[in-house]
């Protein structure tokens, strides 16, 4: 690590003084103004075309004459450069690279001797700030009634966006000129189980842009701790963006006290969509860890008791004959049983008996504990214990028959928003976890949140799920987190939280399905900030084999969902299809039976959002190579250069692509299998169907 | 226990069937009637006088096309007469006597197909009745807008009355009648830390009225368990009286799933005001104790590191170098100590000595862990752990020291309305507690309640006292709430809540002073559901003598403060002075030596809100008895016959009273103190001030 100070400029302006700042490399040039009335703003290049025009910086508080909005005059301001290679426990590549200038402007508001500061630090992918509020005398506690935060765009971008809501991030994407989202706005609005938007303009980050210069441009926040979720509003005359904080029951956005920092603001900027997939800069403005022995931190690859239940197959729920639960009360043992209910004894020993048998770590149940028959929709306190089983899952006898196969339980607790009652619960609940085996939790967040009023990214509610992190983390836990906040690289810090969902999963292929190229995009959105359980791997398209009333189709092709265990990165990965289907097809099974969950680096080869995007990935345990792509809205050849591997080494690759006659709505599961020698110089061409892809095994020949 | 069915009337009215009730002992006569539309109401009769007028019942619920309120017709109705005595762990007497006969009628909605069950039972003191909501399809969950309670009186009766408040309960009371309680409503809001009024003319339970014809009316409520507290809402144009429920962040005021009951609403009525102090109503129609080990649970007198800081002699905060805390970042052992802060380990000691020489149980500590520099009116999420004490205060060695010298230490847990903060700690906290020798808690709720939007009374706040309740039983601790909501007699079912505040406590007599009738009214309000820790025993009057900055006067009595150990009955009693100020005054403080915590029966001699009380009480370890008075706006002479004592038995009475030129703002330390045999057939009259009163020990010579 070395901290030096390095050179900025003084410029002078109409506006008034002037800071400016260069990144590492001199790609990216930021500048700093205070406006004649002492507003801040901010200005950023990249190869010196500009990003984002001038964009006004603050925060406007409640009950306050004065805001902390302008007035201001610069006391101080001090540069630095900073320059560091650290070691993730888990991740894309096993160290990675935080290089920035920093500049930290001391503002004083005239009126009210009040002092923030606006840190900017300023990547070779390029610029995080955030505000920062030092000990003093005149603002001590305040109440955000809202981060003024701009990010004035250059014109009418393309941009890929989900509508802004409260309560949920699991909308499909809409890929639209800025000018248009309000008018697709409320098209892009689909059902879910909570969900409340702001404004027809609202959209989430990260928030994946192009402009017509072919500039990508990515907008999202890092280290989202103790402070309410942003949106951005878009003022669509002027292209402007406007941060909008999620707020609380009362309406406010956030409770602080100095001293204290906001989330970091990220503009991730390249011309070459691969690099904003490689940019480690969500992760690097995030603090190192925080946990000190991280040796029970496992990356894990998993099946489960799930999706027979999402294709409505099977059933969470025990029985049909309680209509309204009462823990402690509800005898379970006194009602029939549902022929439905997936998580029995028996029907498990089957699922630990495929996992053993194909290699895997893990295996999830959903729906082993009392209160699934009323536990959505209701706005149920004492919606589940998380520790009494219903009476044919017995938790003991499958511990110990997974642990004889070398098989981990992985927990389940679905809290149905109720965060109160998961509070009251939780350190019982991790006990009786590391009692019974489980090292690893699911979480959900389903349906409105309790405490009534507050909302899934409130700080209120943000403050829970890091609540459950780190006290997972004391009974050395790791977490999965559904439904949660979208993650912003805390996993740096916490690196216990290994996954979230935090998006539109692979369940809405069983819930009507997803557009095409979804997981194309997702890369670019939602993954910037930390990796996600997409569950993926189904071979089956067909919902409605597994379920007569449901007739859902999954659109991609088979080869496509190969393609997202490499794609997709997450240190924990789902095999998500019921073993029969897997069976069917054991020849492809075997990429995911292959496929890694530790890598020691990566290399983004193709990516384009809304479109393709192909990424090899090495095995942090051997010298093999897994490359993964998946293909959106158009048919297409991707060209491979395997120049990544190791010069000298011999390599045999299988490659399971679509076939010739695939087709994501009519033929999903036509692939092909084929092997080839490989070597640093061969090339590799393949062709993809829409929503397709191919997955490619590269093992060294010895 | 007996459980038989009773005689009950069909009546045919021109309103439809009506259905008529008799206490077992014949005072009390109520009717039920369905109106032509199906609306329930009811009517009580004392002594054939109309006390209740008819009054509509009924719950208006949110989102819900057909509300509760009408369209009912009867389904069933059943009648039941039930006489048991029990014996509660602690109270004013050691046996009590629960015999009501019971009319339950079922009311089915026409439209909807729904039932509920109205249950009323009929007391020789009054009438209790709840709504219940049994099992069935059509009604499982549900959202109450409002209760829809009428309490129709019969006239502008006198009332005594505190303003409805979402959030505090310590208001003086008013004497008004009815019709004036708009016009007083603003007048009687004083200054809280934290406040919410929602009309001007809502009161708050338990509210005590007289009718010009000299009956006595209570209406409160009991068993207040997973439901907002009840408000009155005055119609006065008409004298009815409406309920008014909390609401929560929404606005809502419940959230419910069949089965379950609302709590009861209690009319307690008399033409002599000693039986509405006799009434064990409330505790009869709680739920019988479910702790079933009660043996940790025991009565306490103690002193405390109190009054000190109250008065602004001492403080809480151990620095005046901090302006804002961060727990577990800020370094205590760095700052300067103030000289103000009294729970330090040195102090404490002297208390402890003082209670063990003057054989007290236990000292209470306030102001002892750390964050007491920024607790109150910041909105503070962590704002104390509960664990962590200041530097100057020695956890262990005050342990050790008080135990070796007989004397408990009584935790204070301040949560600053924190309750998720609370909650998150209270499992440490409480075991701290065990590993320390605290067997007793008194918590404290001042100031806004977190989560934001929430109040002191609402379901969601409401459950969080009843979770501390239970979770204390389990660790086998006892709790006395402050600011918690008013109690409703739930100490019969969890014996461990030994106390509560939830009133204008003495702590305002060092905020301005109290009304000089305060403590005639508090037994027949805020008393009625259970007892207070008024911290009475104020022997010094003048606070400026404390704390020049503090003008405060103590408008009582010192005599008067001697009655209130008897008087204001509690299983927890303090002698809230300073150890300095009883040392003044041994001869007076000799009365609180000996006056017990633990009663065999009590007899309640006079009685007259506003006016005067007087009660006897017999010891429960001896046969000693002590009688207590507290007079209120007029100088009086209390007339006692001591009929009560046991036949043939001898006594030496010890008569604490008021002395001639006693007066409660120019003199109030002017006390007598004079001894006499006595025997069953003594009577004794005793001159008493305004704002006076008197404390007598009668004891037995063997």
């Amino acid at each position: 690590m070395k901290k030096s100070f390095v050179f900025f400029f003084f410029l002078v302006s109409v506006f008034g003084i002037a800071q400016e700042l260069m990144s590492p490399n001199g790609n990216f040039k930021m500048k700093f103004y205070l406006l004649e009335d002492g507003t801040p703003t901010y200005q950023l290049f990249y190869h010196n075309t500009e990003i984002i025009k001038r964009s006004k910086l603050g925060l406007e508080l409640k009950n306050d004459t004065k805001s902390l909005l302008n007035d201001f005059q610069l006391a101080d301001s001090k540069t630095a450069s900073f320059d560091e290679t650290w070691k993730p426990v888990w991740g894309e590549e096993t160290k990675i690279r935080n290089h920035y200038n920093e500049l930290a402007v001391t503002l004083q508001q005239r009126q009210t001797d009040r002092k923030i500061i606006i840190k900017f630090r300023l990547f070779d992918d390029g610029l995080g700030f955030r505000y920062e509020f030092p000990e003093q005398k005149n603002l001590v506690y305040f109440v955000v009634k809202e981060e003024r935060t701009e990010f004035a765009m250059t014109g009418d971008h393309t941009a890929f966006w989900i509508p802004g809501d409260y309560d949920t991030q699991e909308y499909d994407y809409t890929e639209s000129k800025l000018s248009e989202i309000r008018k697709l706005f409320r098209g892009a609005v689909t059902e879910n189980a909570s969900q409340q938007q702001f404004s027809d303009t609202g959209v989430q980050t990260s928030l994946m842009m192009k402009t017509t210069n072919g500039i990508y441009i990515n907008i999202h926040e890092a280290a989202l701790i103790n402070y309410s979720c942003m949106h951005l509003n878009l003022d669509d005359k002027n292209f402007v963006f406007q941060s909008h904080l999620t707020p609380d029951a009362k309406g406010d956005k956030g409770y602080l006290q100095a001293p204290c920092v906001s989330p970091w603001r990220t503009i991730i900027v390249s011309n070459d969509a691969r690099y904003i997939l490689a940019s480690r800069m969500t992760l690097n403005l995030n603090e190192p860890c925080k946990i000190e022995d991280t040796s029970w931190i496992k990356p894990v690859k998993y099946v489960g008791v799930w999706w027979e239940m999402i294709t409505g197959k099977s059933a969470w729920a025990y029985t049909d004959d309680v209509q309204a639960v009462q823990l402690g009360v509800t005898d379970y043992t006194k009602v029939k049983q549902s022929p439905k209910h997936a998580a029995n004894t028996k029907h498990v020993k089957e699922y630990i008996d495929f996992a053993a048998q194909h290699g895997f770590d893990a295996v999830l149940v959903e729906g082993w504990n009392e209160g699934w028959e009323d536990w959505f929709g209701k706005s149920k306190d004492y919606v589940f214990d998380f520790i009494t089983p219903y009476p044919d899952f017995n938790v003991q006898e499958l511990h110990k028959y997974a642990a004889s196969k070398g098989i981990k339980m992985i927990m389940h607790h679905e809290t149905s928003g109720s965060t109160r009652n998961y509070e009251r619960h939780m350190d019982k609940a991790y006990q009786f976890m590391k009692d019974n085996g489980y090292d690893a939790v699911k979480s959900g967040y389903v349906g409105n949140i309790l405490p009534r009023g507050e909302h899934h990214y409130s700080q209120w509610i943000n403050n829970h799920y890091q609540y459950s992190i780190e006290k997972a983390a004391d009974y050395k836990i790791m977490v999965n987190a559904h439904e949660a906040v979208r993650p912003t690289g805390i996993c740096r810090t916490y690196p216990n939280l290994i996954g979230n969902e935090s998006a539109r999963g692979t369940e809405f292929q069983a819930f009507g399905g997803s557009k095409p190229n979804h997981t194309t995009i997702l890369p670019f959105t939602r993954l910037m900030g930390g990796p996600m359980d997409y569950t993926p791997g189904i071979f089956e398209m067909n919902i409605s084999k597994l379920n007569p009333n449901n007739n859902s189709h999954v659109n991609t092709t088979l080869a496509n969902q190969l393609g997202l265990y490499v794609v997709m990165y997450s240190p924990l990965q789902m095999a998500a299809d019921l073993p029969e289907h897997y069976n069917q097809f054991l020849d492809a099974f075997q990429f995911i039976k292959d496929v890694p969950v530790e890598w020691e680096k990566s290399v983004y080869l193709e990516a384009e959002p809304g479109y393709y995007t192909t990424i090899a990935r090495k095995d942090k345990n051997s010298n093999d190579w897994f490359v993964g792509n998946s293909n959106g809205l158009k048919e297409r050849v991707s060209e491979i250069n395997l120049d990544f591997l190791d010069k000298g080494k011999k390599y045999e690759a299988t490659i399971y692509a679509d076939a010739k006659n695939a087709d994501y709505k009519t033929n999903p599961q036509a692939y092909t299998i084929s092997k080839q020698k490989v070597t640093q110089k061969s090339k590799l061409s393949i062709n993809t169907k829409i929503a397709g892809g191919f997955g490619i095994s590269i093992k060294e020949i010895k």
